[in-house]
């Protein structure tokens, strides 16, 4: 997580820290906490409220929020939508359902995109009752619609800014390949390893499981294969070393 | 959403029908139904439970699962995660914090291409107070760690089992890689695996490489998590077994 773009968590400043979260009639506390745990998670901070339902602030959302505290704290509530995104110059709207409206439908990978050239942007999301009115669908620029299970497809409120969220954070990122972490020691060389296959293969000469002289090349092969597939540290030579030596200097019980 | 593949949507079959969820000492029945709504908006069904402490089934899961009923009729509850991953053989652990452990980490989205090559595959998730223990984790080939906000990365259980559904569901609607097959074996279970685990630190308890009692549990979770990284086939857990048994019978000269 080096080299994180401290840009992106200046609290209340929209100005390219992503999008603007608005929630249009919103009903339980509960989720608007979680949204603006999820919206923290991704580094988002601009939450607004349009006609929250049990009023603002609400200490449900504070108790769901974990935290979150930065969000909310922050957080507007707002009469209309179009007061809520007065300030904003591109606009999507979630929706699972398809609109009788004429639409381009972003997905929220592509609308990332979108996000990260404009610097004042929002999605505005439906309440968990009824989703967005088409009055406030018509005042977005285009519609985001998430890829989903199509025989299951409506998600929870904080869920869908989740989602959108995740998009935006991880959009311009490249991912980094997988990352094998360790601390303290370092990827062994081949010079230690092949050291420690021989270790094992002197071991089982001795042993008496390669004794079938034909396939002995094929059986040290396939060890080898097995155990450079492990991508083994240094560290953990050592311990392989430790534990062939140990087995094989025991003497069991007759 | 035309030309999906219904394949993945068939209930409690987890060939072919995307990674299982494990939920390991999940608290709220409240976040176990969000779960199983998350696992359904993305096509998954096999939900699997470790502990519930609430025992199972849990009204309150039924309720926040919003119709997701399919995942919790056929959800199934264990007593340990050994027991929950027995028959899978590619298994991920969802963790946020650093662990002193040496594992691969995957984004989602690179897990998502793992579950695609992968019919058995499975996540384990931690509960709400403590996330996973380590033991739990050392069960896992690979850790998936999501991209984040690194000044609060913690997620809502069930918007984690969201983050990588979603991906896996994102995943396979472009066309999926070539699958890999292995002539003549399979992939190892995770039954085969803890045997071979168990067989080899009872010949370390005999030879006395476990003798130091504090260590012995950080021993073998690091022995367990170097050859599960290696991802073995059935036949090569056979080969090792086969090789602890042979160094541990022989008596070595005196």
């Amino acid at each position: 997580m080096a080299g994180t773009d401290h840009r992106r968590f200046d609290a209340g400043d929209n100005g390219g820290g992503g999008p603007a979260i608005i929630l249009v009639d919103p009903q339980l506390g509960e989720n608007i906490g979680m949204a603006a745990r999820a919206m923290l998670n991704c580094g988002l901070t601009d939450l607004r409220l349009v006609r929250p339902r049990d009023g603002w602030p609400n200490a449900r959302a504070v108790a769901t929020a974990s935290g979150a505290d930065v969000v909310l704290d922050a957080a507007r509530s707002f009469e209309t939508t179009e007061d809520a995104i007065a300030d904003l110059t591109l606009v999507f709207a979630a929706t699972t359902r398809d609109r009788d409206m004429i639409k381009r439908s972003y997905s929220p990978e592509q609308a990332a995109q979108a996000f990260l050239r404009e610097d004042h942007s929002g999605v505005i999301f439906g309440g968990e009752a009824w989703g967005l009115h088409n009055d406030d669908i018509a005042l977005a620029e285009h519609v985001i619609t998430v890829p989903l299970n199509p025989g299951f497809s409506s998600l929870n409120l904080s869920q869908a800014v989740l989602l959108i969220g995740y998009e935006w954070y991880k959009a311009g990122r490249d991912a980094p390949p997988p990352e094998l972490r360790m601390t303290g020691t370092r990827p062994a060389s081949k010079k230690e390893l092949v050291a420690m296959f021989e270790h094992l293969e002197s071991a089982l000469d001795d042993s008496g499981f390669m004794h079938i002289r034909e396939k002995r090349s094929i059986m040290a092969r396939n060890l080898r294969n097995m155990l450079q597939r492990a991508e083994l540290t240094e560290k953990e030579v050592r311990t392989l070393r430790g534990v062939i030596a140990s087995l094989a200097a025991h003497k069991p019980d007759e």
